[in-house]
């Protein structure tokens, strides 16, 4: 038996997320039927490494799968994308070491948030406009106090429970791109909602006078009422998985 | 009665294109619908200076009305964005001279095209990928002889008939955008499917030897068959409409 590592990128807008629901158009319900049909083998199941929302989108989602298939890996990823809709694409496909698991075996996610700074209806499906000007050195001091490893039970999605609320946070930061600012963040495990909460409580603190302290209280707090709102999901993409065995 | 001119963006991927059309969603059938309900008033004609083909975005298409609305153009542009559909928004709407028509006083059009050096499924819908290696000084020097006025007769397409094949191109040239390259090209007009002829022809002009000469041969055969393919809809957008009286 062989484990398989795809490296996969959609467009989240028109999925019901990632995670297979009855009677829902997901993307691990539409990889999985191409998998299943490509391999003729109705029992293959996909592990991905973040499940994300509906309405978020993937550079770099990375799913696992076991098969007994003979089948090269290059092969395997030109007759997926053959069956495949236009919104979801196979970038990559490799034999991974046995045991290798997509979600398991990952140590860190690469999320971007995109953020427009004025109204643009071709970049709608990928970047929010939070109708506020935005000030790059006022969000850049919002996120600072992120770095490191804290509790970020504030950020975490009302209602939902994770096993552990301590996320070790290794890099954040604001950078441009032509529509706006985008927010990268990469930390070893997220929390439900954990970055569109992020980005709310970022444009609050951005506003007032210590960006910097406004955020660090929200984050001491431990408490969902002490954050900001929840930025919508269209501005959400994981770009990347990291693995262990990975060259950085 | 006053005239009025909008601004007008669009997402060309869910429409037939901007010219209203029987039993066909339009962006002008989309816009006179508005425009009529605001105004209560179902004469009212819309005048679009450029007529995009389906598929093909706008970032800055103009469009002229006659009202005698005394609504100010402020008001008129929200109530507008309130009543249209998601990928269609109003920029902008200010009184202009009587007179004034979108077309026929538009001087001059400016539309880019984009390319992408990869696949990447959140901007296909705004961008086309070639699949072939973008080589920018090839592609540069192969736009180069476009500009100055010149019969555009082999960029037309087959079977369509403009009153002037002559076309004065005033600027062109490629840049880089985050997923590609982008050419970029004003005119006083364009013949039907001008610009995704010249992306086909340039592609196939930068893989010859003499990326200038392929394309100066190209123009003086004044013959269709003499052209390259025509590049996909997708990755045409109309960013900007040039009038006499505006401020450069």
């Amino acid at each position: 038996v062989r484990t398989i590592r795809l490296v996969v990128s959609y467009d989240g807008t028109d999925f019901h997320g990632w995670q297979v629901q009855p009677g829902q158009r997901t993307v691990q319900g539409v990889l999985e039927e191409a998998v299943q049909g490509v391999l003729n083998d109705e029992t293959i199941r996909l592990h991905g490494a973040g499940r994300t929302d509906a309405g978020v989108h993937a550079r770099g989602q990375v799913a696992s799968l076991e098969s007994a298939t003979r089948i090269p890996v290059e092969g395997l990823r030109r007759a997926l994308n053959t069956r495949l809709p236009d919104d979801v694409r196979v970038r990559a496909a490799a034999d991974a070491p046995t045991g290798f698991h997509a979600r398991h075996s990952a140590c860190a996610r690469h999320y971007t948030y995109r953020l427009l700074s004025e109204e643009d209806v071709l970049m709608r499906r990928i970047a929010w406009h939070p109708r506020v000007a935005l000030d790059p050195a006022a969000l850049e001091a919002a996120v600072r106090p992120l770095t490191g490893e804290h509790d970020f039970s504030s950020f975490r999605a009302s209602g939902a429970v994770d096993t552990n609320p301590r996320c070790r946070v290794s890099a954040v930061g604001w950078a441009a791109w032509p529509g706006g600012l985008q927010l990268d963040v990469t930390a070893d495990h997220f929390l439900y909602h954990m970055v569109r909460n992020l980005v709310g409580t970022a444009l609050a603190a951005a506003a007032a006078p210590d960006p910097a302290g406004a955020m660090a209280r929200v984050m001491a707090a431990r408490d969902r009422r002490a954050a900001g709102l929840t930025a919508p999901a269209q501005g959400l993409c994981l770009e990347r998985v990291h693995y262990p065995e990975d060259p950085s």
